[in-house]
């Protein structure tokens, strides 16, 4: 079953940015938070409400390869391609671009959990997402 | 009652900086935070069996005077002064500096809570820190 | 002469929670970044541009009141009222919204560098944002 | 030729966490930042003197995973071992652990830069960590 690509974007901010001029590698993190974040709402689902109901997405994994810098005032494009989510994980593959240059890519894996211990992903979420 | 004034060092992280070359202001507030955080273990209190217990220190109010900038690797000294402890609120002052050079002035109130309402202090902490 | 009020949001991350569940106070600075960065935007300047000839804004003082906890997911609305502008410096104050109510209050005061020391704000700077 | 392992560690702030209760993920990176920087500093070289030279280390990649959490007010350690040096890259893999119970495993690349373009890593640096 085939997924969704998402897209989305963000405006580097000073506090972004470290003195070498251009975003600290560590905040392209909190970018692919918010390409999965806005990704999982089109489809339908907020992580938000995921929360609610007593479960929690834990990042178990994730990498970031960086091509070129993104710098302040730039406008990113936060591409976020989730792949098909297994029974308790679920993993998404970011690009972030600047007009047409890729500057980044990376991925994220996530385990459910509930009270701290691994679940499996609540069936609408694995139905959303598509599966294997 | 004199209450006791605190001092800690940190050093600056090159996240903690910004593309101007120098600590983002927003982050003091991550240094006032190791401030009180230390001031409270060294007087035999954690912040965290606070929560355990029950208890949040909220911050109510905070802000900063920039006299000059911190740089990527400069040691910094914390000093970390608690006023007299109110019914409900904390307040701490702190200094930061670089050798003899004084940086930065700020101050942080702490609301106490529980369940999210403003409950009064635990009379150990009150007694602790020393009240008007 | 009267200075606009400027209006944009901005949707919290997850990154700036912190564990009591609600955004760290320190990163209320970054939304007022964002709020002073799009006003000036809004205005026909960007801070982008005036860093590129060599001036810098370096914020000088800073101050926030909570009233009440932003909270993950939520789409915030950030009110930026510029104050007149001096020779050298600038006050934004902020007002931070979720829906009919408000979260938070605070001001940051910037001062114009150019090689580390303050300098007049370039004329047109001061005429656009207006002068006491 | 083999390159030491280094040693230090670093105490959890309120801020690295989010409202999960435990620390945000891509703080992490923070955390090897400062491993390795102590690392380098304990073989005789600081990277702010070598910025002050004129070269940059970017991040080129880098790469966490993550077997449990971290949490507020924690005291980690942070394990740096150093890679033998390539000509213009160095690698760096970390190891944070909580008493004896390992929390996090990761590296990063960073390439060795001038006026922005890559550039050989200076003979001293690669000389003291040492070459395959």
């Amino acid at each position: 079953m085939t997924v969704a690509k998402h897209e989305t974007s963000v405006r580097v901010r000073y506090a972004e940015t470290d003195r070498m001029g251009i975003v600290y590698h560590g905040n392209y993190f909190q970018y692919f938070e918010i390409g999965r974040t806005e990704a999982m709402r089109s489809l339908g689902a907020t992580y938000r409400a995921l929360e609610e109901r007593g479960f929690a997405l834990a990042v178990v994994e994730c990498a970031a390869n960086f091509r070129a810098a993104a710098k302040y005032d730039d406008e990113l494009r936060i591409v976020t391609i989730p792949a098909p989510a297994g029974r308790v994980r679920l993993r998404f593959d970011y690009e972030i671009w600047r007009g047409e240059k890729l500057l980044c890519e990376g991925f994220t894996v996530l385990a459910c959990l509930r009270e701290g211990k691994p679940v499996e992903l609540p069936p609408e979420i694995r139905a959303m997402i598509g599966t294997a």
